[in-house]
């Protein structure tokens, strides 16, 4: 990251919690490595994309319907996924530091500084080296590699290696309380086996007919070794999953359309195209037959916020063979039974939230000759913000309160809104434009004569007068999900 | 239970089952004991129930606002909630059948034999000193009244028991790969905490002046040792909670306030009030003054739905204790220092999910002089209803369709609407019935020539003609979140 860059980021994070969008978690004690939780505007920001998500993909597909499967699941599905046999990390500890580390993000780093050094050759030789290691699966290759290349612990700066082993990355507990019941289960590691478990449920109750989706949005759990990066790569986190079920020998063209439909979703919100792009998988993941991420530019560079992924019919299929149970679709165009083919879509939600951060944040220059001016503003486009529509007294005397407080009541029901009549109105201005309310209404004596106020926009500033009676109306065009899905 | 409330309880269950609502989680591992999942129609009508108490709760009351926080906690926080200690439930095993049980239960279950059989003195007593053993935590009491009245194992029919262990009911899991940072974590049994160890980031960050509150919405999980009757008691559900935080002194005033409200919205829904009744906690438990539940009369008798709980200063007291940090909130008012006293409204959502569903099915008889005819219903209130209005062609030609999609198109950004053109209209009808949407939209010839639909109620059955263009109105009328919370 450049200073520049870097800096951008560390205001982020420090705006996100002095206005309440994202503390860490259990702060009091100190924090919990990961984890983080969403406060007052953050939670409504979150609310608000997985709305938007699930309306783009349940409300406008007559093909595709939600659920919301527990995070608790039988632990077979686990086997029948993949995840308790393959679902691991190769891992080394520092015999001195007693640190561990990922064995291949440790080769990474090193691949890294050689580029920094200008030692290209090597640079080369070593991300080939880890390939093959990582491919063949060899977790001695990749001891070797360490000390071949004199990788030392960042800690305590020896050579003193432990051999590498796997490390699952699924968090388990025990469940039921009788002595003989109790049994090992998971916290999900990806919602998406919650959809393939009620495929047939969710088919034959509600009638789909292939093509068809399922949609979900849940938490998911994974005890990452190197969890960092703010809320980008947290122990706990949310996913927006879609599994689309397609017949076998169409999954590419809709693989296609859904690579589409989804960039268009993120680019909807607002943000600058430029800092969107395709990122296509060259190793394909053993189910996988074409995958490709949605990156985000953040401030360390492009990331996934995304993934599409064309899972065949892996998933089912297992399913189908550790259940014992008959997981296909009669297709009565075809007249054939078959196993459904899969295009996944998957959105880490609380990365999707840091996109929108990073977009919207701006710290503003308003100085003219006469004065030094500056605003921070949160530029969420006016659907997704927390905060719809700020109703400010010009003061809090002569009744003007009360008119505010009429406004609000005829606006509150349905919309987010917030009153605020401390500070001047410039202030209460500034403290709305930090928090992303795109509209301010203000109270003030000549409402008293008129009926109207006036209304305040966030990004251009200027204000207009309005009558006051028209404001319901008003504000559901301004803030409407039409605007946001309207041209999806 | 009667046989008639019986097969009341069966039917809900497999209606819930078989359109969609409520599968068993896994079910093609043949399930995991007390975990459900929500189906199409069910994750719709549970996250019009949580967007219910979100307006109601955060957006009509200036003074609260939401958060969501993260299930992982730090660990301390659950020493200073008093859970690591004292969550627990008493239990026995059988030593023949292997079998674990609630030691307070086997004797409750003996009480209502002796009841049963007319001892009313032996029932009295027996309950006399279950009180006084739990009251005591006497765990050697209970077994001596397991065996001074001969309760054997329902299974081998035997005496031959262990001695009462006390048994936690929290889920724990292991954190961090790094092998001297892993640390037991649990999975939370409560989401209260997390707002209590959010209390400073809110207030301060949200500049939020006492009276307020904080409010949330997430997943809590408790090893139950008998989990039960569908989703009323499961290992993972959700809670809905508000922490309300008052000025010491002033808390049972705002108890008996909140016990009003909560009673008004869960009436608001339309079910008979004389299911809904108030049962006072007679034992308190060490941390409350007062705490009453509100209480539903389901199939299997009255039980809570919600409980409202004067809290005192007891968590934020515990929490400034064990984080050595200063949890305190100077009120201007009084020019005062001091640890907020706290009502909590808590909330089963999973609960509150089988009233709604309980209060509506019914299964009505229409049968005439001529013909036997019969229909099932769910009568849910239009604005929680999972699909809003579907929009029917009569027929699947002559442009029918294209009509109908017209107007799909034009609603399905703001409701979740359903196109259907299978089957004959009357079928669809009762499709519609079945899962309770409020509103069936027709589509017919005469649509053609006039650009008038027919509007079909669901209670009534009725039809009237109206304007294809006038819908969006109609329908956001008839739906619209004013119905359900403009008299709250």
């Amino acid at each position: 990251m450049s200073k520049q860059t870097d800096d951008f980021f560390k205001n982020v994070i420090s705006h996100a919690k002095e206005y309440g969008f994202v503390f860490p978690s259990s702060e009091i004690y100190d924090g919990l490595s990961a984890v983080y939780d969403y406060g007052q505007l953050g939670s409504e920001l979150k609310n608000n994309l997985k709305t938007y998500w699930w309306k783009a993909m349940v409300q406008l597909h007559e093909n595709i319907v939600g659920i919301d499967a527990a995070i608790f699941m039988h632990p077979t599905t686990w086997k029948a996924s993949g995840h308790v046999d393959g679902f691991n990390d190769p891992m080394i500890d520092n015999k001195d530091s007693k640190k561990r580390y990922r064995a291949d993000q440790l080769i990474e780093d090193k691949i890294a500084r050689y580029e920094a050094d200008g030692k290209v050759e090597e640079a080369q030789q070593l991300q080939a080296d880890l390939d093959a290691a990582l491919n063949a699966d060899d977790l001695s290759k990749l001891k070797a590699l360490i000390e071949a290349h004199d990788i030392v612990c960042p800690i305590s700066g020896t050579k003193n290696w432990t051999d590498v082993r796997q490390f699952n990355l699924m968090f388990s507990t025990q469940m039921g309380a009788s002595a003989e019941d109790a049994e090992t289960v998971y916290l999900r590691p990806e919602t998406a086996q919650g959809i393939f478990v009620n495929f047939l449920n969710v088919q034959k109750s509600g009638r789909m007919k292939v093509p068809f989706g399922i949609a979900q949005i849940g938490k998911a759990f994974r005890n990452e070794v190197i969890a960092r990066q703010f809320i980008m790569r947290m122990r706990e986190f949310e996913q927006m999953e879609l599994q689309f079920f397609v017949r076998p020998g169409t999954e590419l063209d809709w693989y296609n359309q859904w690579k589409e439909t989804r960039l268009k979703w993120h680019l909807a919100v607002g943000g600058d195209p430029a800092k969107y792009r395709f990122h296509d998988h060259v190793k394909l993941a053993h189910y996988a037959n074409a995958a490709v991420d949605i990156e985000y530019d953040f401030p360390f560079g492009f990331k996934e916020v995304e993934g599409i992924h064309s899972r065949t019919d892996f998933d089912l299929s297992q399913h189908q063979k550790y259940s014992g149970k008959k997981i296909q679709y009669f297709d009565p165009e075809i007249n054939q039974n078959y196993v459904p083919y899969v295009i996944e879509t998957s959105i880490g939600l609380d990365r999707l939230f840091l996109t929108v951060l990073c977009n919207s944040f701006e710290e503003q220059d308003l100085s003219t000759a006469d004065k030094q001016d500056s605003r921070s503003v949160l530029r969420f486009h006016p659907t997704l913000a927390p905060v719809k529509a700020a109703i400010l007294p010009l003061t809090k005397k002569d009744g003007l309160p009360d008119k505010a407080r009429e406004i609000l009541n005829r606006l509150k029901i349905d919309h987010n809104v917030q009153y605020d009549e401390k500070d001047s109105i410039g202030k209460r201005y500034r403290r709305q434009d930090a928090i992303g309310t795109p509209f301010c209404i203000t109270v003030d004596y000549q409402s008293l004569e008129d009926d109207t106020v006036t209304l305040r926009h966030r990004d251009s500033m200027e204000q207009e007068r309005v009558a006051a009676a028209d404001l319901e109306k008003i504000v559901a065009d301004l803030v409407g999900w039409k605007n946001l899905l309207g041209g999806l």
